[in-house]
């Protein structure tokens, strides 16, 4: 490890803040050209605002929707004090439909749907309250995993992360992007590359919009040269965050992360994934049971108005694909990290 | 091999022409979009057009630089017929200069050099027979590889190919989109994949505009997508062209090659590279000898005036990588395929 002076663990963005009775949200679709906050005072607003992608990242999701809730329940007691409850759980139906595969989205609305149950008279401060704490445990477990990952990356000179899994993507901090922002405030000379990760540009777009405003150099790569990046030896870590992790340790993550694993494998370098207990899901017994989502054409045949293929072109565009458990070298989570990952090793973890 | 109806070997397109006096080039930089021919009349011009990859792709430079040659020899002779052999020879040393790395333009400049030296007067018509030669012989070599390298693929169900390598990189035809059409014309049921090829799209721009025009179906996909579309045992071959091929077999081509390449081996999918024997640089010991060039990182900060990546983002664009011969399955020349290529199998064929 080389030795440097530690830097502080910034963490600048909040693309998700409550204040005094409202929502804020950064819209992530216009970054970075612009850095605008929808002010949401409706669960109505909230639900379009998941549900078109203003926010994204799972945990992201989740956190808002907490948010949701604290405004579906304060608006309907002041509405309709006498039957609010069920005006109130009728619009977490809408809620929850925001996103369809969101595991997370479910995971907030339920948790605070109890304390809603529970609430007496006006809901607010309990349900803040709620909401805060599953924003700040976010946070908290991103920060652990930072800890815990980057003990890992005591030796490494230069990683490569893919898509964006920073404070955009989670309550703040973010997964993988976590463990970078730790790994670099103990060395400073740590070099971090981002894959542009077409189509959608979420590299190029949001990870290195939020790495600059915490002024952590990055450099961005082509989708296409991380094999040549990792051949020229600069690389020690593939680092990537996760949308869902079956029972045997496969993962399904942003397309592209299968094609970095491949090649951190032939060139022996680690593979880490990074993701909260939450992304486990153990009903799904392997990365084949998961279904990969493919969306429009048109986001690889133009972008931003400009016309990029020739015209009748067809383009096949999976949005996520599936890395085996064999080709991931360690899962990171708050509770700890499974190295070389196997069914037995994440059933311990999780119980 | 699957028994389909033979279909007619179409290529449309020429994106070299020599008419009546002048020669016609196909504007690459404005493809798709627009299909517009410049129309040269002197060597400058061909300089220029060279120069500023109005055309690209090696053969098509060569192909190019030839016609050059009897621009440059034709009016020099008409406006100064006492010492014309001597300004001609003056304005090939600025053709040569026009790309740095293009082997084939040094070559093609040579070849008619030697025809130049032996004219007696009017210089016309032996240069013109010279440069359409150059231009035939290229084109029926990659007739020839098509032949050689589509007897590989008759059990293929889908193909993947990198960046272009079609009638606008040669003088027609193409090297590994060649190979393409030759066993799309023996099977019709042949499945066509095209890498986007960030950061220039020269998959999504030039590739598929040139296969639409002959009515060969292709699906563009993300570069990083490649891994997933591999892994979904879809791709029987992957294909591509060639910079330049050391003496040991290591092959420099387009960014993205050599990710591809390691996807193949992971995959147990067969690694196709397709140049004719002017590819090679026997002065070349391996891979490790050619420099990677690399380009300004504003190819990937911004597309088309549109900007991708966050304001003061930095990017790293090497545009070639080389791909090692053991993970090449058989390189085809027009004089046969060299299976596992090795320094003596090249020798070999070569001599």
């Amino acid at each position: 490890m080389k030795k440097t002076e530690n830097r502080p663990l910034t963490d600048t963005v909040r693309a998700i803040q409550w204040t005094n009775n409202h929502l804020k949200l950064l819209d992530q679709r216009l970054l970075p050209g612009q850095v605008v906050y929808q002010e949401l005072h409706t669960v109505e607003e909230v639900t379009q605002a998941i549900s078109e992608m203003v926010v994204r990242g799972a945990p992201a999701i989740g956190v808002t929707a907490a948010y949701g809730v604290v405004l579906a329940a304060t608006n309907a007691f002041q509405e309709h004090p006498d039957n609010w409850k069920t005006i109130a759980r009728e619009k977490l139906k809408l809620l929850g439909a925001a996103r369809p595969t969101a595991v997370n989205l479910q995971w907030a609305i339920e948790r605070m749907a109890k304390v809603l149950d529970e609430c007496g008279s006006d809901p607010e401060k309990q349900l803040l309250n709620e909401a805060v704490s599953i924003h700040d445990e976010d946070i908290e477990a991103n920060r652990r995993m930072g800890e815990i990952g980057s003990e890992y990356l005591r030796d490494a000179a230069a990683v490569l992360t893919h898509c964006n899994t920073g404070s955009l993507a989670t309550g703040g901090f973010g997964t993988a992007l976590g463990v970078i922002r730790t790994a670099y405030s103990k060395q400073a000379t740590l070099s971090v590359f981002v894959s542009e990760t077409r189509p959608w540009m979420q590299g190029s777009r949001l990870t290195a919009w939020e790495l600059l405003q915490d002024k952590i150099p990055v450099t961005i790569v082509a989708d296409s040269a991380c094999g040549y990046l990792m051949q020229s030896g600069k690389i020690s870590w593939v680092i990537v965050g996760a949308d869902r992790i079956a029972a045997n340790g496969d993962v399904a993550n942003k397309i592209g992360t299968y094609t970095h694993a491949v090649n951190a494998r032939h060139h022996g370098i680690g593979f880490m994934v990074v993701a909260p207990t939450s992304t486990f899901d153990l009903n799904t017994k392997s990365g084949k049971d998961i279904i990969i989502e493919e969306r429009s054409e048109h986001e690889l045949l133009e972008y931003s108005g400009v016309k990029m293929a020739a015209k009748g072109a067809h383009a096949y565009n999976p949005i996520f694909d599936i890395t085996p458990a064999e080709l991931v070298s360690i899962i990171v989570t708050e509770k700890g990290a499974i190295e070389a990952p196997t069914e037995d090793k994440i059933r311990q973890l999780l119980h």
